[in-house]
């Protein structure tokens, strides 16, 4: 393994634009599988950004490991290349060269005892030059299988012990388990050598941003809250479509399919931020707390509601011929029964939503790309105009777009000009990007400095991964027992099986378009 | 009197675009006072889109009645000009010569019985030629004085009996007497020669149009009436500003100021429509009853309250000179006190809006033309984020924008971008014309329709115009007996007197911008 000297002059970043904000704790950023692309297009990204915000201290440093046809030097010449490549502004060079020189690699495979013994002395070593204080954060970017594995392994040589006020931390990435047994393994494996407020669960999908978003639109408002239930909510719509199909992830795609893939994480996270009750306060504890009465209320779908509350498709070829069918992608069983595309009818146990549908849906090879989160409010109780065919009338909705760009939309009923009362459905938007601006962000930075920092209140605990599981556990273990049951199709850039139309038609609801 | 043969062939409207809409039920349109400028910039060019619509009915004529240096032909010619001028198209020849054709002028004083008798006479002719069934409608575009002695007149000679079916209505434009003595004078001589249900008062500020938007906002949506109360309102905001000054209506403006000129009417019609209860009906009396219950909730301004509620302001030269003041315009008196600004803090005794202070101004020379309704809710009851300075989170705010544009404007907060809980203050916008492009009409169309079709919903009943002025009659008495007390002045093209500020400041409230 080539390495530098860690006696590498520190390059200070010059003073920018004054700034109020702190840097996060000393540390030493310990990326493991670091020659792939999420460090590439994501990690190192998102700390260069940090660095530019200064949010990070000048005691830190990067450390590389992984099994890689390039050396230290190799490391560095690729890190300034994915800044250059993948950061906003194409990397500045004094800021390059910051990182460029606190960054470390170690070249070794995760089960070499020799490159394991390596990680622990040159650790040590960064940590003494930069003072950092002990602190470090091993960030896994690897293959699930590692995820217990790995940290068992850096328990063993004391990485993971947090002596002397410092601290160890540990950042996952879903999947947390393929079903409630394997992820109560995995908790109770990682419960055995680090405690659960030094593993941060990762769910990349919803940035802290968006997170924040919705609850600041929930909760700094007066006027949604008195109507945000029962009462004056019909129904609750969360989309999360891709139009993307299984790319290359075929290999791990085949064993969970959208439901597991989705639903459980991205897609009950959604669930959460909208049906949560206020939180006592925005501390991380207090805000997974209420997110996790939302876990416990949510109804499980027992195996004879499943055909009534679950459609699960799998698109086939584009009709226009743009895409092939899921069956003919690369690496796909031309047999296969994974379902791309589930959309479900959830219910929740609790006194604010009770008698609500939530329905939620979740695909691949979509008409487009959109997540959002539409409520259908209740019609006004009386129809006062005569005039007006009621069934024109439309329910008010209110949709939180969350991707490809944040905003707000509220729609209504309005009067068409002319002397009859005619009325017509119309919207108030919002966008983000028209009063902030379009930000740069990959959606990590504020997840790494809130690690950095301590601050968990956007990551999962281990009860949320088991608890989330429970709601669809029946479902994937029917489907694993009939796994071509009721399994229906969809043509690629279309917007889903007619049997998920069919699911809301069936109740004199429909489906807020996507995108 | 120089006439045109009333056998004059009738010109057909060519068939256009199919339309389900009705025709007005024949009639004449007799307008007394037609040589002046209400004729020729409203009225005539309100028929003209009306019979472009194709609701007006080839039973249909006008008949012209004023003093003029013109005769019938110079009538139709003058009529033709104006249509030119001011209808939104220049006027399409087929449809100008529709209504010139049809049009008949007598030369005449109100006061005079040759005049009045040929009125009858002629009406009776063209009744008979063009089908009209003796339905006639009286429009009195004459000063105030005339609005009971013509009418007198007019039913002396047998004009406003309504025999065999037909009917007989009157329409008159404020203002509906100087208090509430003279308000009461005048319904009270009109009930004696005509029923209520024949007269339309014409409040032309607020057109049908905008009365049925602000309407139809409230009640066709299931999400503003739940919050449209005392426990999420903390105050109403209604803002009726003029760019112009006095022009040339000083002898007019002299004798009745801002409070007597807008408040008892074009206000408080605004503050009806913003505070009034779901009517069980869109029927005229339903409506209008509603109405009615706010005004008699309006808590009377006392005397001993006077300084604390209300703001008089006369505008003064603009800071640039480019207007001069009050005092200075043509026709007013150097040392009047005649208020052109005023503004109010109102409260209603009902149970929905006890403790919610409506806060209303109107005057003229302020910053901009802008009329709208501004309900400021109240915050959210607890404030979650702990990075966020209290006082600069900001209450919702609802503005439905009247003039100059139509539409409706949610603001919120929302997250700023960034690591921190950071609010600001956004908003969600909707415009009439976006959606429905841009209408070119006077407002008096669906006024003259409705009257023509004896809807009355959007006119002042006898009963309103009186229990309008009890809210302000103490003040207006106290005004006239102490004529400069308590009156500041605001510079020409500014957002009005400081004093109106510190009202709300002292309630730690601030008004909506104007604009």
């Amino acid at each position: 393994m080539a390495d530098t000297p860690v006696n590498t002059p520190v390059v200070t970043i010059p003073a920018q634009e004054a700034s109020s904000l702190r840097a996060s704790d000393p540390c030493v950023f310990v990326i493991l599988g670091a020659s792939g692309d999420l460090t590439k297009r994501l990690l190192l990204p998102a700390l260069y950004n940090l660095a530019q915000q200064k949010r990070l201290p000048e005691n830190f440093a990067i450390l590389g490991y992984a099994l890689a046809d390039y050396d230290e030097e190799g490391f560095r010449q690729k890190l300034a290349g994915a800044l250059h490549e993948f950061s906003c502004d194409g990397g500045r060079p004094e800021l390059v060269e910051w990182i460029r020189q606190r960054s470390y690699f170690i070249n070794s495979d995760f089960e070499n005892p020799e490159g394991l013994a390596t990680l622990k002395s040159r650790l040590a070593e960064i940590d003494k030059k930069y003072g950092a204080g002990g602190n470090a954060l091993f960030y896994l970017a690897t293959i699930p299988r590692f995820f217990l594995e790995l940290p068992q392994r850096l328990a063993a040589l004391g990485l993971l012990r947090q002596d002397n006020g410092c601290w160890r931390r540990l950042i996952i990435e879903k999947p947390f388990g393929r079903d409630r047994a394997t992820a109560r393994e995995l908790n109770l494996g990682l419960a055995k050598i680090l405690g659960e407020d030094q593993i941060y669960r990762i769910d990349h999908y919803l940035g802290k941003e968006t997170v924040q978003n919705i609850l600041a639109f929930r909760f700094a408002n007066g006027i949604f809250e008195p109507i945000w239930n029962r009462r004056y909510i019909d129904n609750v719509q969360i989309t999360v479509a891709e139009a993307v199909g299984v790319e290359l992830r075929a290999a791990y795609y085949e064993r969970f399919g959208a439901l597991r893939d989705m639903v459980p994480n991205h897609v009950f996270q959604l669930v959460e931020l909208t049906a949560m009750e206020p939180p006592i306060s925005f501390e991380a504890n207090a805000v997974r707390n209420e997110q996790m009465k939302i876990l416990e209320a949510l109804q499980w779908i027992e195996p004879e509601n499943i055909s009534e509350c679950i459609v699960r498709g799998q698109y086939t070829r584009a009709n226009d011929g743009s895409a092939v069918g899921y069956r003919e992608e690369p690496g796909v069983k031309p047999d296969s029964n994974t379902e791309t595309y589930v959309a479900l009818e959830l219910h929740l146990d609790n006194w604010r939503w009770a008698g609500v549908p939530f329905y939620v849906r979740t695909g691949k090879r979509l008409t487009r790309r959109d997540t959002e989160i539409t409520i259908r409010f209740r019609r006004a109780p009386m129809q006062l105009f005569r005039e007006t065919d009621i069934s024109r009338l439309s329910p008010n909705a209110l949709t939180l777009q969350i991707q490809p760009a944040e905003g707000v939309q509220l729609t209504f009923d309005a009067k068409v000009p002319g002397p009859e009362m005619q009325l017509g459905h119309v919207a108030m938007h919002f966008a983000y990007a028209d009063y902030f601006g379009d930000v740069c962000r990959t959606g990590y930075e504020t997840l790494l400095y809130d690690c950095m920092l301590g601050d968990a209140t956007l990551f999962r605990r281990a009860d949320m991964v088991e608890t989330a599981w429970n709601a669809v556990e029946p479902a994937v273990e029917y489907f694993d027992a009939h796994p071509g049951e009721g399994l229906v199709t969809y043509p690629a850039f279309s917007a889903g099986p007619k049997e998920a139309d069919h699911m809301l038609n069936r109740a004199g609801r429909n489906w807020h378009a996507i995108g």
